[in-house]
């Protein structure tokens, strides 16, 4: 029988990438996507399609209620996500403990599956500026979740995987599409309109079309 | 100006007693209760009274899809609450992951309020053997928490804060009442009535009782 995994799922290129190494990898994998009030929400619509079409046994919706707080361009529709560039320092899309609020769900979920492998497509490299993006993030995480779990108590270890963070966009897009990512399946944008067309001048749109440029493969994307 | 915290506030003595603390130390209180599909949901009523009542500046509840994963007597209602008394090992109300959800969730509103402090009632005494109520889980999530945010890249330090970790429920009791805590306002029970009546049988019940009977007070419980 194989292992358990969880895959926090967001649509975006990648967490598909990292969906595609989990399976790889030969885990029986368990995908969550958040539905936390996003601009972006569409997102969620890809993410469903990738979970079927990469080869995940189950895919969860978890609605939360992390867009209540406000504080981050990409819940508060009075915030204006920037598209002139990406500058330095943390953006205004940032959500406020987002990856931090994610990985405490996939921990609860992967606790009643008996799962000791939670994924997560961060990213240290080809990033937003985003705190909780960082290794030394994702270190504590886990030292936290050990102790906080049934697991910990146990003596089971759980591992919090990173299999993208040291690489660069372009890398990213190479491993993926080696495994078999369909990217055109993906979103990135922040700013999605009704038909799931992307701005192509948000930071994770610039980010994004950067890779497959330094990549040398066509970007995918459906452009508006 | 006072400095801002989040309480966390399920309504229960532990976490009034919490927010008595946290009010009479001078903080500017915004307390937190969350919707997780819980059995005893009526100690959401509960806690609305106890933050009007106590002096907290707001109180806000936020709808969590925790019970969606299962796995605990307190959101499946196929899984019985015990109530034969209070056993070795963690229970089966255990909610997986469920202080570290909350506590992630305090982190964001912290954020966004620009708050330092968050208080959470733990206590690793009179505790029902939850591996997320001991001092060292509390410690690595302080730790993860400074790694999470915008405060930890910019050298402000967050503190989860546990004024009751090392206290016996009697000491609990006797510090709330010191700081006028109507404990008749305030419920335990896993297996409240409609009515919010105490079962008087459970590992919540049989607990709280007990702290009244060894601190000498009166146990202002409504019972069923």
């Amino acid at each position: 029988m194989s292992e358990k995994a969880v895959v926090l799922l967001s649509g975006g290129l990648d967490s598909a990438t990292t969906l595609a190494i989990a399976v790889a990898q030969g885990y029986e994998c368990h995908c969550i996507s958040f539905d936390y009030g996003q601009r972006h929400r569409a997102e969620i619509t890809f993410a469903q399609r990738l979970a079927t079409s990469l080869g995940a046994v189950e895919h969860r919706v978890v609605g939360i209620d992390i867009g209540n707080f406000g504080g981050s361009a990409l819940t508060d529709n009075t915030i204006e996500v920037p598209v002139s560039g990406v500058g330095d320092g943390i953006p205004v899309t940032y959500v406020p403990a987002r990856n931090t609020v994610f990985l405490a769900y996939a921990l609860g979920f992967a606790e009643v599956l008996s799962a000791h492998e939670i994924f997560i497509g961060v990213n240290a490299v080809d990033y937003s500026g985003y705190p909780d993006c960082r290794p030394e993030f994702i270190h504590a995480f886990e030292a936290m979740a050990n102790l906080a779990t049934k697991a910990g108590v146990s003596g089971e270890k759980i591992h919090i995987r990173t299999p993208l963070i040291d690489l660069a966009k372009e890398d990213i897009i190479r491993t993926g599409l080696e495994l078999g990512v369909d990217y055109g399946d993906t979103v990135s944008c922040y700013r999605l309109d009704a038909e799931g067309r992307a701005c192509g001048v948000c930071d994770s749109c610039r980010i994004r079309h950067a890779g497959f440029e330094k990549a040398g493969i066509p970007d995918p994307t459906l452009y508006r």
